[in-house]
Protein backbone atom coordinates (compact mmCIF):
# COMPACT_ATOMS: atom_id res chain seq x y z
CA UNK A 1 0.00 0.00 0.00
CA UNK A 2 2.22 2.53 1.01
CA UNK A 3 5.10 3.45 -1.41
CA UNK A 4 8.43 1.82 -1.14
CA UNK A 5 11.83 4.03 -0.35
CA UNK A 6 15.21 3.37 -1.25
CA UNK A 7 18.65 4.61 -1.13
CA UNK A 8 20.36 4.82 -4.39
CA UNK A 9 23.87 5.30 -2.10
CA UNK A 10 26.24 2.27 -0.81
CA UNK A 11 27.34 4.91 1.73
CA UNK A 12 26.95 3.11 5.25
CA UNK A 13 26.59 6.38 7.20
CA UNK A 14 24.34 7.17 5.24
CA UNK A 15 22.05 3.83 6.08
CA UNK A 16 23.21 4.02 9.60
CA UNK A 17 21.19 8.08 9.79
CA UNK A 18 18.16 6.99 7.89
CA UNK A 19 18.02 3.52 9.94
CA UNK A 20 18.89 5.10 13.20
CA UNK A 21 16.05 7.43 12.40
CA UNK A 22 13.48 4.88 12.01
CA UNK A 23 12.81 4.74 8.24
CA UNK A 24 11.82 1.89 6.44
CA UNK A 25 13.80 1.85 3.54
CA UNK A 26 15.91 -0.71 0.63
CA UNK A 27 18.76 -0.05 -0.17
CA UNK A 28 20.10 -0.02 -3.95
CA UNK A 29 23.13 1.98 -4.89
CA UNK A 30 23.13 3.46 -7.99
CA UNK A 31 26.00 2.59 -10.42
CA UNK A 32 27.03 6.05 -11.80
CA UNK A 33 30.46 6.95 -13.21
CA UNK A 34 31.10 9.86 -10.71
CA UNK A 35 34.50 11.47 -11.96
CA UNK A 36 33.28 11.21 -15.55
CA UNK A 37 29.66 13.52 -14.72
CA UNK A 38 32.04 15.58 -12.49
CA UNK A 39 34.36 16.27 -15.07
CA UNK A 40 32.02 16.87 -17.83
CA UNK A 41 30.09 19.30 -15.20
CA UNK A 42 33.61 21.37 -14.41
CA UNK A 43 33.96 21.70 -18.15
CA UNK A 44 30.80 23.99 -18.44
CA UNK A 45 31.66 25.71 -15.26
CA UNK A 46 29.25 24.52 -13.10
CA UNK A 47 29.60 25.64 -9.58
CA UNK A 48 30.38 23.29 -7.16
CA UNK A 49 26.46 23.26 -5.37
CA UNK A 50 25.58 22.41 -8.78
CA UNK A 51 27.49 19.51 -9.38
CA UNK A 52 26.94 18.14 -6.05
CA UNK A 53 23.34 18.05 -6.80
CA UNK A 54 23.44 16.76 -10.46
CA UNK A 55 25.27 13.97 -9.12
CA UNK A 56 22.86 13.03 -6.82
CA UNK A 57 20.01 13.31 -9.03
CA UNK A 58 21.94 11.01 -11.73
CA UNK A 59 22.33 8.60 -8.64
CA UNK A 60 18.40 8.28 -7.65
CA UNK A 61 17.79 8.73 -11.58
CA UNK A 62 19.49 5.64 -12.60
CA UNK A 63 18.07 3.50 -9.95
CA UNK A 64 14.37 5.02 -10.32
CA UNK A 65 14.19 3.28 -13.72
CA UNK A 66 14.59 0.43 -12.16
CA UNK A 67 12.21 1.05 -9.88
CA UNK A 68 9.82 3.96 -11.23
CA UNK A 69 6.98 3.38 -8.57
CA UNK A 70 9.68 4.28 -5.74
CA UNK A 71 10.58 7.05 -3.31
CA UNK A 72 14.65 7.17 -4.76
CA UNK A 73 16.93 9.33 -2.42
CA UNK A 74 20.23 10.18 -4.19
CA UNK A 75 23.11 11.94 -2.47
CA UNK A 76 26.22 13.11 -3.19
CA UNK A 77 28.66 15.22 -1.07
CA UNK A 78 31.49 17.65 -2.52
CA UNK A 79 34.71 19.20 -1.28
CA UNK A 80 34.83 22.86 -2.76
CA UNK A 81 37.34 25.87 -2.20
CA UNK A 82 37.33 28.97 -4.55
CA UNK A 83 34.99 27.55 -6.54
CA UNK A 84 36.45 24.43 -7.65
CA UNK A 85 35.84 20.44 -6.83
CA UNK A 86 38.97 18.85 -4.87
CA UNK A 87 39.62 14.92 -5.99
CA UNK A 88 41.45 12.72 -3.98
CA UNK A 89 44.86 12.57 -2.99
CA UNK A 90 46.62 10.39 -5.77
CA UNK A 91 49.92 10.73 -4.39
CA UNK A 92 51.41 11.97 -0.72
CA UNK A 93 52.73 15.08 -2.72
CA UNK A 94 49.29 15.48 -3.92
CA UNK A 95 48.19 15.16 -0.38
CA UNK A 96 50.65 17.96 0.61
CA UNK A 97 49.86 20.40 -2.13
CA UNK A 98 45.93 20.10 -1.16
CA UNK A 99 46.57 20.61 2.36
CA UNK A 100 48.73 23.86 1.25
CA UNK A 101 46.13 25.34 -0.28
CA UNK A 102 43.69 24.59 2.22
CA UNK A 103 45.76 25.67 5.02
CA UNK A 104 44.98 29.10 6.91
CA UNK A 105 42.07 29.44 5.07
CA UNK A 106 38.20 28.33 4.47
CA UNK A 107 36.53 25.29 2.25
CA UNK A 108 33.32 24.13 2.06
CA UNK A 109 31.51 20.28 2.43
CA UNK A 110 28.36 20.88 0.25
CA UNK A 111 26.08 18.09 0.78
CA UNK A 112 23.12 17.25 -1.75
CA UNK A 113 19.80 14.99 -2.23
CA UNK A 114 17.80 14.81 -4.74
CA UNK A 115 14.44 12.59 -4.53
CA UNK A 116 12.54 10.79 -7.80
CA UNK A 117 9.30 9.96 -8.08
CA UNK A 118 7.75 8.33 -11.23
CA UNK A 119 11.43 9.04 -12.78
CA UNK A 120 11.48 13.04 -11.98
CA UNK A 121 12.52 14.58 -9.84
CA UNK A 122 10.73 15.56 -6.79
CA UNK A 123 12.52 17.52 -3.99
CA UNK A 124 16.14 18.39 -3.83
CA UNK A 125 18.51 20.35 -1.30
CA UNK A 126 22.28 21.06 -1.37
CA UNK A 127 24.03 21.72 2.70
CA UNK A 128 27.04 23.39 3.06
CA UNK A 129 29.15 23.12 5.68
CA UNK A 130 31.89 26.05 6.08
CA UNK A 131 35.64 24.91 7.41
CA UNK A 132 38.37 26.55 8.54
CA UNK A 133 42.11 25.59 8.51
CA UNK A 134 44.64 26.24 11.27
CA UNK A 135 47.90 28.07 10.18
CA UNK A 136 49.93 24.42 11.02
CA UNK A 137 53.51 24.50 10.62
CA UNK A 138 55.11 22.20 7.19
CA UNK A 139 56.78 20.16 10.25
CA UNK A 140 53.35 18.87 11.67
CA UNK A 141 52.04 19.00 8.00
CA UNK A 142 55.37 16.53 7.25
CA UNK A 143 54.50 14.45 10.33
CA UNK A 144 50.30 14.17 9.90
CA UNK A 145 51.07 12.66 6.21
CA UNK A 146 53.24 10.33 7.73
CA UNK A 147 51.09 9.00 10.17
CA UNK A 148 47.88 9.14 8.30
CA UNK A 149 48.76 8.50 4.45
CA UNK A 150 47.50 5.22 4.31
CA UNK A 151 43.95 6.24 6.13
CA UNK A 152 43.79 9.48 3.63
CA UNK A 153 44.41 8.23 0.54
CA UNK A 154 40.98 7.82 -0.55
CA UNK A 155 39.66 10.87 1.77
CA UNK A 156 39.26 14.11 -0.61
CA UNK A 157 40.88 16.76 0.83
CA UNK A 158 43.75 14.54 2.55
CA UNK A 159 41.89 14.84 6.05
CA UNK A 160 39.33 12.45 8.43
CA UNK A 161 37.22 14.45 10.69
CA UNK A 162 37.09 11.19 13.29
CA UNK A 163 40.85 11.09 13.11
CA UNK A 164 43.72 13.47 13.26
CA UNK A 165 42.53 15.06 10.64
CA UNK A 166 40.10 17.16 13.56
CA UNK A 167 43.74 18.56 13.91
CA UNK A 168 43.72 20.59 10.79
CA UNK A 169 41.02 22.90 11.63
CA UNK A 170 40.31 26.09 13.89
CA UNK A 171 36.28 25.81 13.03
CA UNK A 172 33.49 24.00 11.89
CA UNK A 173 30.09 26.12 11.06
CA UNK A 174 26.95 24.77 9.61
CA UNK A 175 24.84 21.89 10.08
CA UNK A 176 25.89 18.36 12.04
CA UNK A 177 24.59 15.98 9.79
CA UNK A 178 25.78 17.99 6.67
CA UNK A 179 28.99 17.27 8.24
CA UNK A 180 28.49 13.60 8.18
CA UNK A 181 27.48 13.75 4.17
CA UNK A 182 23.46 13.89 4.23
CA UNK A 183 21.07 16.84 5.43
CA UNK A 184 18.83 14.41 7.68
CA UNK A 185 16.59 17.05 9.21
CA UNK A 186 15.72 18.49 5.37
CA UNK A 187 15.08 14.90 4.37
CA UNK A 188 13.33 13.78 7.36
CA UNK A 189 11.00 16.91 7.22
CA UNK A 190 10.15 16.24 4.02
CA UNK A 191 9.67 12.65 4.60
CA UNK A 192 7.06 13.82 6.75
CA UNK A 193 5.12 16.46 5.15
CA UNK A 194 4.98 13.29 2.07
CA UNK A 195 3.18 11.48 4.91
CA UNK A 196 6.25 8.79 4.60
CA UNK A 197 6.92 9.51 8.04
CA UNK A 198 4.48 10.25 10.29
CA UNK A 199 3.82 13.98 11.70
CA UNK B 1 59.45 15.80 30.62
CA UNK B 2 56.19 16.83 29.19
CA UNK B 3 52.59 17.76 31.46
CA UNK B 4 50.63 14.71 32.01
CA UNK B 5 46.95 15.18 30.58
CA UNK B 6 44.09 14.06 32.30
CA UNK B 7 40.27 13.83 31.02
CA UNK B 8 38.16 14.07 34.43
CA UNK B 9 35.25 12.18 32.63
CA UNK B 10 34.00 8.65 32.48
CA UNK B 11 32.17 9.89 29.01
CA UNK B 12 33.37 7.09 26.47
CA UNK B 13 32.07 9.38 23.55
CA UNK B 14 34.73 12.75 25.21
CA UNK B 15 37.23 10.10 25.12
CA UNK B 16 36.92 8.55 21.85
CA UNK B 17 37.13 12.19 20.11
CA UNK B 18 40.65 12.78 21.63
CA UNK B 19 41.78 9.62 21.22
CA UNK B 20 40.86 9.95 17.27
CA UNK B 21 42.66 13.65 17.30
CA UNK B 22 45.99 11.28 18.82
CA UNK B 23 45.95 13.17 21.81
CA UNK B 24 47.76 11.37 24.53
CA UNK B 25 45.52 11.65 28.02
CA UNK B 26 44.89 9.29 31.07
CA UNK B 27 41.15 8.98 32.19
CA UNK B 28 40.65 9.94 35.98
CA UNK B 29 36.87 10.36 36.12
CA UNK B 30 35.91 12.71 38.65
CA UNK B 31 33.17 12.05 41.20
CA UNK B 32 31.14 15.11 42.42
CA UNK B 33 27.16 15.17 43.74
CA UNK B 34 26.31 16.71 40.11
CA UNK B 35 22.63 16.65 41.33
CA UNK B 36 23.58 18.40 44.44
CA UNK B 37 25.56 21.22 42.63
CA UNK B 38 23.12 22.08 40.24
CA UNK B 39 20.20 22.46 42.67
CA UNK B 40 22.47 24.83 44.81
CA UNK B 41 23.58 26.98 41.78
CA UNK B 42 19.67 26.75 40.35
CA UNK B 43 18.63 28.06 44.08
CA UNK B 44 21.19 30.93 43.23
CA UNK B 45 19.78 31.98 39.79
CA UNK B 46 22.62 30.72 37.91
CA UNK B 47 22.10 30.96 34.49
CA UNK B 48 22.76 27.34 32.50
CA UNK B 49 25.88 28.24 30.80
CA UNK B 50 27.42 28.89 34.10
CA UNK B 51 25.96 26.19 35.71
CA UNK B 52 27.46 23.93 32.56
CA UNK B 53 31.02 25.80 33.46
CA UNK B 54 30.64 25.19 37.20
CA UNK B 55 30.33 21.54 36.86
CA UNK B 56 32.84 21.12 34.01
CA UNK B 57 35.48 23.56 36.86
CA UNK B 58 34.44 21.00 39.49
CA UNK B 59 35.18 17.89 37.98
CA UNK B 60 38.67 19.00 37.04
CA UNK B 61 39.36 20.67 40.82
CA UNK B 62 38.45 17.17 42.47
CA UNK B 63 41.00 15.02 40.24
CA UNK B 64 43.16 18.10 40.25
CA UNK B 65 43.36 18.00 43.94
CA UNK B 66 44.89 14.36 43.35
CA UNK B 67 47.23 15.29 40.50
CA UNK B 68 48.46 19.09 40.77
CA UNK B 69 51.13 18.70 38.38
CA UNK B 70 48.62 17.11 35.35
CA UNK B 71 46.66 19.38 33.26
CA UNK B 72 43.16 18.32 33.88
CA UNK B 73 39.98 18.31 31.61
CA UNK B 74 36.70 18.81 32.82
CA UNK B 75 34.24 18.43 30.67
CA UNK B 76 29.79 19.21 31.34
CA UNK B 77 26.61 19.23 28.98
CA UNK B 78 23.48 20.79 29.78
CA UNK B 79 20.13 21.30 28.17
CA UNK B 80 18.63 24.55 28.44
CA UNK B 81 15.53 26.20 28.02
CA UNK B 82 13.73 29.43 28.55
CA UNK B 83 17.01 29.93 31.41
CA UNK B 84 16.14 27.48 33.43
CA UNK B 85 18.16 23.40 32.84
CA UNK B 86 16.19 20.21 31.90
CA UNK B 87 17.27 17.23 34.32
CA UNK B 88 16.66 13.72 33.15
CA UNK B 89 12.40 12.57 33.28
CA UNK B 90 11.64 10.28 36.21
CA UNK B 91 8.68 8.70 34.40
CA UNK B 92 7.17 8.60 31.17
CA UNK B 93 4.83 11.56 31.97
CA UNK B 94 8.20 13.67 32.91
CA UNK B 95 9.08 12.77 29.39
CA UNK B 96 5.70 13.66 27.78
CA UNK B 97 5.36 17.06 29.62
CA UNK B 98 9.69 17.52 28.55
CA UNK B 99 8.77 17.16 25.00
CA UNK B 100 5.61 18.99 24.92
CA UNK B 101 7.41 22.12 26.52
CA UNK B 102 10.10 21.55 23.92
CA UNK B 103 7.83 21.13 20.77
CA UNK B 104 7.94 23.52 17.88
CA UNK B 105 10.33 25.94 19.96
CA UNK B 106 14.37 26.07 20.56
CA UNK B 107 16.48 24.95 23.03
CA UNK B 108 19.93 24.62 23.74
CA UNK B 109 22.80 22.20 24.48
CA UNK B 110 25.49 24.09 26.30
CA UNK B 111 29.04 22.22 26.57
CA UNK B 112 31.43 23.29 28.84
CA UNK B 113 35.49 22.51 29.28
CA UNK B 114 37.73 23.89 32.14
CA UNK B 115 41.46 22.92 32.30
CA UNK B 116 42.54 23.07 35.22
CA UNK B 117 46.69 23.71 36.35
CA UNK B 118 48.49 23.40 39.42
CA UNK B 119 44.99 23.26 41.27
CA UNK B 120 44.03 26.80 39.38
CA UNK B 121 41.23 26.76 36.32
CA UNK B 122 43.83 27.66 33.54
CA UNK B 123 41.23 27.69 30.48
CA UNK B 124 37.59 27.53 30.32
CA UNK B 125 35.31 27.33 27.27
CA UNK B 126 31.19 26.99 26.95
CA UNK B 127 30.22 25.90 23.19
CA UNK B 128 26.07 26.76 22.49
CA UNK B 129 24.06 24.92 20.32
CA UNK B 130 20.49 25.30 19.14
CA UNK B 131 18.13 23.18 18.49
CA UNK B 132 14.28 23.44 17.19
CA UNK B 133 12.12 20.92 17.48
CA UNK B 134 8.90 20.76 14.91
CA UNK B 135 5.38 20.80 16.04
CA UNK B 136 4.69 16.82 16.37
CA UNK B 137 1.22 15.41 16.88
CA UNK B 138 0.29 14.51 20.29
CA UNK B 139 -0.25 10.75 18.41
CA UNK B 140 3.53 11.15 17.06
CA UNK B 141 4.48 11.94 20.62
CA UNK B 142 2.91 8.69 22.39
CA UNK B 143 3.90 6.36 19.79
CA UNK B 144 7.26 7.75 20.33
CA UNK B 145 7.62 7.54 23.58
CA UNK B 146 6.28 3.85 23.31
CA UNK B 147 8.73 2.29 21.47
CA UNK B 148 11.68 4.62 22.94
CA UNK B 149 11.25 4.52 26.53
CA UNK B 150 13.56 1.93 27.64
CA UNK B 151 16.48 4.07 25.89
CA UNK B 152 15.46 7.60 26.37
CA UNK B 153 14.43 7.22 30.26
CA UNK B 154 18.07 8.43 30.80
CA UNK B 155 18.38 11.00 28.84
CA UNK B 156 18.13 14.48 29.22
CA UNK B 157 14.97 15.94 27.53
CA UNK B 158 14.00 12.60 26.58
CA UNK B 159 15.52 12.30 22.99
CA UNK B 160 18.58 10.92 21.64
CA UNK B 161 19.62 12.64 18.01
CA UNK B 162 21.26 8.80 17.24
CA UNK B 163 17.99 7.35 17.28
CA UNK B 164 14.46 8.16 15.88
CA UNK B 165 15.16 11.19 18.84
CA UNK B 166 16.24 13.28 15.41
CA UNK B 167 12.43 12.98 14.03
CA UNK B 168 11.57 15.39 16.84
CA UNK B 169 13.86 18.06 15.21
CA UNK B 170 13.82 20.29 12.29
CA UNK B 171 16.86 22.23 12.69
CA UNK B 172 19.93 22.04 14.41
CA UNK B 173 22.49 25.13 14.58
CA UNK B 174 26.27 25.21 15.77
CA UNK B 175 29.49 23.39 16.11
CA UNK B 176 29.73 19.90 15.30
CA UNK B 177 31.09 18.06 17.80
CA UNK B 178 29.14 20.80 20.76
CA UNK B 179 26.73 18.43 19.81
CA UNK B 180 28.40 15.75 20.53
CA UNK B 181 29.27 17.53 24.32
CA UNK B 182 32.79 18.15 24.12
CA UNK B 183 34.03 21.34 22.11
CA UNK B 184 36.88 19.31 20.46
CA UNK B 185 37.97 22.23 18.38
CA UNK B 186 38.57 25.00 20.64
CA UNK B 187 40.39 22.38 23.20
CA UNK B 188 42.70 21.33 20.34
CA UNK B 189 43.46 24.84 19.58
CA UNK B 190 44.26 25.93 22.64
CA UNK B 191 46.29 22.27 23.44
CA UNK B 192 48.23 23.23 20.42
CA UNK B 193 49.16 26.79 21.73
CA UNK B 194 50.37 25.33 25.22
CA UNK B 195 52.84 23.08 23.33
CA UNK B 196 51.13 19.91 24.49
CA UNK B 197 50.03 19.13 21.15
CA UNK B 198 52.30 19.86 18.23
CA UNK B 199 51.86 23.44 15.84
Amino acid sequence: MSQPVILASGSSIRRDLLERAGLEFEVLPAKVDEEAIRNALEAENAAPDEIADALAAFKAQRVAEKRPEALVIGCDQVLAHRGKILAKPATIDDARAQLRALRGGRHQLMSAVVIYDDLQPLWRHVGTVTLTMRPFSDTYLTEYLERNWNSIRHAVGAYKLEEEGVRLFSAIEGDYFDVLGLSLLPLLTFLTTRGVLKA
